[in-house]
């Protein structure tokens, strides 16, 4: 029966505590092994491409322009991939390169170009001096290898708050029109890493056109799931690149995605859209990196997935193995937490995660009790540039790759831990008055 | 019948020039269109690897310690790909690090991360300013695209001259010893691009033992021909890293090769291969960028190739395709330019490439008469640095990808561009007289 903690008096927060605590030792001696950590498809998913490894017949080779996709050559990726992609990446076939394994990678070279050069049109490299860093808003909670390429990269990372429609934009359109160090934003438009939330139209079109101090600033658009629904609602987002252009900022956004969480992790096709100046900004880049993709695994997806209709139905396929166990973490959580005012949770409507606050100074604590009872959990704080949740209250929570009765038994684990977590703190409180 | 253009006088070479001139004109007559540029496989050669493409079967997705290859993670690629190419890389398959297309990325990102944050246990990022740039020697002539990565990272390229044997160590030797600005070195060991030379075993020992000024001169070591023999004689090299060790310079070589011309150009795996501690720092930033490497195609390339014997009847298969093309040239070259003295050829035991040389002054005029004839080579000077051969006499020829027929009426048409453009040039200089 759920009771709010937050309104309990002392003496009825110790009997909480002791019962959770034997709770905790019950957890304890389960001797779990579970992983909530990373944002890995489950091999039940895996399987759903297994007619990709045989889709090349012997003598299929060839792609509609006769290109004999075995040899070197073709820096933008095979014309069909692209356009297969180009509806649900809202990018122009013509504007969209295909590359190898990982969307990660051309984010990790487009940052990585910039501090070198610069950017196209731009007035020179992003190499911040010690005095002067180059810096990011990163909309919190976000996604730590995000924060990791600007940490590898000397880049400053200023948080800004993200809402259930996106980043807070009077933070962010007043930080971007002060400051000329700030040359760049991280956003995961569509079902973000951990929130779920998606950016609303409104929220686009005031990064389409909002003023900023940098005439170099540049959006890393990272629609890593764009096609990743988990309900019959496909959730869309405003298109970018076309307010940008309207708005008169053409090169504003860099546009990712990639096929990992749609065929196989890592052995699929990553994408960079852009304006022309910017794909001839890149092209020219990767051109002394390689002399092309690996176009012989662009065409085995053009094969296995067929056009826009086998894809959305090869999606389909995973949303049937993916959103039960989404439901399962919701269910738990109700049952467990519901109306404990000790924890709340979101309730994505697609991609990989569930974002989870729990009562402030919090995380790390139920983390670390997790892991003592043998559920791993992504570290407290790796939502948050540097590692640091200033409130140290968001843990993320990632159900795809364990089974149903798994994703059950960890939540389960994880909300005894954020039980005996709040009460350990609100006796805290209570002790210090 | 072959006759020395250069020691006949003014009235014997008109005439030859009239002859040359005519058949000049009866080859733009053949409405030629050839191309001898790339190094790029044959058709016939991509078809050996036609049993790439079905290599795994619907259950064949793990690799020998149980690991899902269709999932993330990874780094170091398969341990089984690695240990199949450790013996023909010369590296330990511990010290050995399978990634995807290309080992030309793996250059790339290897200079890349030189010059923004140095190397290990070096003083410091390799960024050199306009006064005292950070230099490499570049032994000529060599291949473009190492070329074109120095141009892109702003180091400075300082020729030294290739010998049969390998660089001119004497030269080598003289310049690391004195010049604390040259970081690195371009080598390519065996069956060198373009002239075919194996580096010696004494050459070898020289590079691993001798003293730099620089405390972290790196060797670049592009193994790409390893098992891309010629003729029956298998051609090995000296085990640089094991020199290196022993001479105190574990770190010295960063070893490179990739499978693109064993099994597809592009769709292939890439290798880097080096010092334990050498091999952390490029994991630790490749962390960054990828998750981990297309392990499906590296499970795909073990099952295809299967062990080092599987290997090397591959590349026989290969060689029984090319060193026909290679020997077409050679008769042609003898037939069409021996004896007149204003040519000299490489007779490669291996490798794609065959070296060219004309007299000073003539490639570029070569280069042309052959384009306008619809014969496409390589430009002149992309041999050496910055498109610069100062003699102007070396043409790359690549005849792997033509058909026989082709090579042989390419050949045919480039000597007839030779030998007109030698009249033409030693005309000149009789009338210079």
């Amino acid at each position: 029966m759920p009771v709010d903690l937050t309104e309990l008096n002392a003496e009825e927060l110790s009997a909480r505590h002791e019962e959770y605590l034997k709770a905790y030792a019950d957890l304890l001696n389960e001797g779990l092994s579970l992983d909530l950590t990373r944002g890995k498809p489950a091999p039940e998913q895996l399987d759903l491409s297994t007619g990709l490894l045989g889709a090349l017949g012997e003598d299929d080779y060839r792609s509609a322009d006769g290109t004999d996709c075995r040899n070197y050559g073709g820096p933008r990726g095979l014309a069909e991939i692209r356009e297969l992609f180009a509806g649900f990446l809202q990018v122009p076939a013509e504007q969209l390169v295909a590359a190898g394994n990982s969307s990660l990678a051309l984010m990790h070279d487009s940052l990585s170009y910039a501090v070198l050069d610069g950017v196209a049109g731009g007035p020179g490299p992003w190499r911040g001096t010690t005095d002067a860093p180059v810096a990011f808003l990163c909309p919190v909670p976000g996604y730590d290898r995000h924060f990791s390429l600007c940490d590898r990269f000397g880049i400053e990372m200023i948080p800004v708050p993200l809402n259930d429609d996106g980043p807070d934009m009077a933070v962010v359109e007043e930080l971007v029109a002060a400051d000329p160090r700030i040359k760049g934003m991280w956003c995961v438009p569509k079902y973000s890493n951990p929130t779920g939330a998606t950016y609303s139209p409104e929220v686009v079109r005031r990064l389409a056109t909002m003023e900023t101090a940098a005439p170099d600033f540049r959006l890393f658009w990272d629609n890593a799931y764009a096609v990743h629904h988990l309900t019959d609602e496909t959730v869309e987002i405003a298109d970018v690149l076309a307010l940008c252009a309207e708005a008169g900022n053409p090169d504003r956004p860099f546009v990712f995605g990639s096929t990992s969480k749609i065929t196989l992790a890592g052995a699929g096709v990553a994408f960079f859209g852009s304006s022309p100046a910017n794909v001839e900004w890149l092209l020219k880049r990767m051109s002394y990196r390689t002399i092309g993709p690996d176009k012989v695994n662009q065409l085995r997806h053009v094969r296995f997935l067929r056009d826009a209709e086998g894809l959305a139905a090869h999606m389909r396929r995973h949303r049937s193995i993916v959103a039960p166990k989404f439901e399962a973490v919701r269910e738990v959580l109700e049952e467990t937490l519901g109306g404990s005012g000790v924890a709340e949770w979101t309730r994505p409507k697609g991609g990989y995660f569930i974002s989870l606050d729990v009562l402030d100074d919090c995380a790390a604590r139920v983390v670390r009790l997790a892991k003592d009872a043998g559920i791993a959990l992504t570290p407290a704080g790796a939502t948050h540039p540097g590692g640091r949740d200033p409130r140290d209250r968001n843990i993320r929570l990632a159900p795809t790759f364990p089974t149903i009765e798994e994703v059950r038994g960890a939540v389960r684990g994880v909300a005894t831990c954020v039980l005996l977590a709040a009460t350990e703190r609100l006796l805290e409180k209570v002790g210090s008055r």
